[in-house]
């Protein structure tokens, strides 16, 4: 995939303070070669949702290809009394971690390894804010952009939503996201062409103010673009005056010239009543085929419920509601350190927690998909120690980690590892694919699943259960911390 | 103001389509040379809140004073079928606009213009979806912060919102518009590189589960920190382990060396009750000075909560909260053409809709804030025509533009105008103030509000009124509009 050219841009500084002085101070105490493994992963699912589409691994891929320090860098951070041995190693800084990642376009689920890191700890550490960064905005959208293109049915979603989105990358990376999630094309200019993905124009309201009458505005707007006319009806009245304009200038200035008009556009009022009434006027006038744009702060709710009241739009225009996950604004991605290797053993580790969620799961791990032989359907999700395989050819038992008494046989079935080699030693080893085919991908991956997790309310939850190995490993760690009868 | 490294990325193509297209035709209709001027401005403010903080405004400067299209650009642009002639003018692109705007940290309100821009139609439309992406987002964050920086009366508020932000940009400028609004500090490396803002450090979990105990690691940690000690308490458990650790490690490394802890941080559990818990502990293990930390996906209304029901907390972090604004997400600011000049007259132009809030306010306006010349304390605001002044030796009559007789009669005032010049034919001529400064300036212009308005919920409206020709105005274009019988 082409590069971007925020590659200019050096974010190595992007990471919270903290991170770099517990690195100078792991520096200084000797741990400079520690190996540490950290997983990062979910522990919800916005708006309560089935799934999450993970999304964010190229932006990944090239943030830690440009990792390194400038002199400008290391200037500040001698501001802030880190130690001169220590901004000699940023300095010289070599990327050497191995880092392993759920493909983009991949529906994953909460407390699953979704990219796991492994390398020398002052590595891992001083990049985790931008990965939990990429990672879940980019997921996040995509989770929510696909919530939308799966309320809209088939019909088109253009992504119009740059203006409000939370700075620059948030427009950029937001349409990109949007993009692999189903979206058919974008208004974002810079996203277009970075991306290669395909824009959209339309008329906007500036330009019917323009000139004198809305009908004189609709015949230059159709002279000017009669390829790709879509006129906005809403400025005035869209029965009253829109629609009628419309249909007199396409009458006026496309049909002389053998050109049908793509849209009409409406922005404002009641859509679904306007758009029913606008269908009937448009397949009068001789227009069946132009199509009805709706947009005006929509999201996948409404859209549900416009499209269950019979509103006759074709396409919808989805913009802030869709870049700032409006209705659940965050994912709560978390990394977190699973294992120290001593002498070439790999030590899990724990973290607990008054908040039960909070609680990790040790151990490095594999992730393992199972699908239903007969019919290609993801069945669960099973975490198991990275030197565990699963037998196709005997029956798996799931149980789910919390109520283990809740056991279920699974037979006939494929297990397919959901991580991938991204960097081995630092190296890039993954081969990108196009946006084009993650979104192709994507587009399959979420037919693996059963309609029930597709649900946007209550949806059915999918397994993720954990090997039994790995659950007795997590319960001995559990209970040595909380035999030990004060404080550790 | 030092100047971003952020100008090394060229965000001119950051346009939607649609003004790029529009400005094509508008270019080749003969509009090349009309003088537009648009109005910037919010319509709802978050959270049903009383304000909003004007953030934003240094990024517009940079943006603007960037503003160009690369070969590259250029390239793009021909593969979307756009002119020749109009490339050609892109390529050449000068800037030539005035732009006026309210200075940043201000306190305003809905419905009056913040920013407003006057030049060729083309120039004022392709910088539309920069200028709104910039303000909407900063001005969000900046009045989300403030709500969290009231709410915490006094204490420490530290922003630590990075790793859950939308992309670089959103943390960046995120951490930035929070400090404008009152925090004291933040986690986000760059962003205090870039904008001199007080870093914070703190211990994180990590750092315990390196160690074999949660005292070896605490007691690292205050070797290698002894003036920055922040001790996180909650990698086991708070009071059975954390605490009596940290008292502990404080008696064993801090004391010997004559140093005192900062503070000790609780990221989980119920904080209202382990804090008031622990601080009798540190209380009684002689570390009253010790300050207790809190973050857990804090916001104002739980902060308020926490206060009431007397929280031992003396310094908030606050994160993904403040920095997604995660209650209310999106500041709907638009960007609407008002007038047109022709043969040196400014014709005001307007958009009516069947949503009545979003019918425009025609015209070419200033803005006026009136002030108690007794108390200091901001009265209202009011828009006039850009020809009219306010007289302060008479009586003012203020009115509502919605329900015209609720009136209000105002002496004693002094009325300042809001929007200062930024740019005047192209170049900017604002000086800019330190980011400190701003922050100053901000904390003093709402000491101007009165308590009503400062109200977390249902505040007291402040009034933006609109002078008696700017208000006959839009009634004669209402009027006009809505008496022709069919269509326009």
């Amino acid at each position: 995939m082409k590069k971007s050219n925020y590659e200019k841009l050096n974010l190595s500084l992007l990471t919270d303070l903290p991170e770099l002085m517990m690195s100078n101070a792991f520096f200084k105490n000797g741990f400079v070669d520690t190996i540490a493994h950290f997983d990062l992963y979910f522990r919800n699912i916005p708006d309560n949702g089935g799934f999450v589409i993970m999304a964010g691994l190229q932006q990944v891929i090239e943030f830690l290809e440009n990792f390194h320090f400038s002199d400008d860098d290391i200037e500040y951070l001698r501001s802030q009394n880190l130690d001169e041995s220590f901004l000699k190693y940023l300095k010289e800084f070599e990327f050497k971690c191995d880092i392993r990642a759920v493909p983009e376009g991949t529906p994953v689920f909460k407390n699953e390894p979704i990219l796991t890191v492994r390398g020398p700890i002052i590595q891992a550490q001083i990049i985790e804010t931008m990965l939990i960064q990429i990672i879940s905005h980019q997921s996040l959208i995509a989770t929510k952009a696909n919530r939308i293109v799966r309320a809209c049915d088939g019909r088109e979603v253009i992504e119009i939503g740059s203006r409000r989105a939370h700075g620059a990358f948030s427009a950029i990376y937001g349409a990109k996201s949007a993009y692999i999630a189903g979206c058919n094309s974008t208004c974002c200019t810079i996203a277009g062409k970075q991306f290669s993905i395909p824009l959209f124009s339309m008329m906007e309201h500036s330009w019917v103010q323009l000139y004198k009458t809305e009908l004189e505005a609709f015949n230059a707007y159709a002279k000017a673009f009669p390829d790709n006319c879509v006129i906005a009806v809403d400025t005035y009245n869209v029965l009253k005056s829109g629609v009628p304009n419309a249909i007199k200038c396409f009458d006026e200035t496309l049909k002389p010239i053998g050109a049908r008009p793509l849209a009409i556009r409406i922005d404002s009022g009641d859509i679904t009543y306007l758009s029913k009434k606008a269908r009937k006027m448009l397949d009068d006038g001789g227009y069946p085929d132009c199509q009805i744009m709706a947009s005006n702060s929509l999201d996948e709710r409404l859209i549900r419920d416009m499209i269950a009241q019979g509103a006759k739009v074709d396409m919808y225009g989805v913009g802030e509601r869709m870049l700032t996950s409006m209705s659940a604004p965050i994912l709560d991605v978390v990394y977190k350190l699973v294992a120290i290797e001593e002498n070439d053993k790999k030590i899990p580790k724990i973290k607990i927690s008054e908040n039960v969620t909070k609680i990790t799961t040790p151990g490095v791990k594999k992730v393992w998909r199972l699908f239903d032989r007969e019919n290609g359907k993801a069945i669960a999700d099973v975490l198991t120690f990275d030197d565990e395989t699963i037998d196709e050819s005997v029956p798996f038992e799931l149980f789910d980690p919390e109520y283990t008494w809740k056991r279920k046989q699974v037979e006939n079935f494929v297990a397919r590892p959901l991580l991938k080699d991204i960097f081995i030693d630092g190296k890039c080893v993954y081969r990108d694919l196009s946006l084009y085919e993650i979104r192709e991908y994507c587009n399959h991956q979420i037919d693996t699943l059963w309609e029930e997790v597709l649900r946007f309310e209550y949806p059915h939850k999918f397994y993720v259960d954990l090997s039994e190995k790995l659950w007795k490993q997590k319960q001995i760690l559990l209970d040595e911390l909380s035999m030990r009868p004060k404080s550790i």
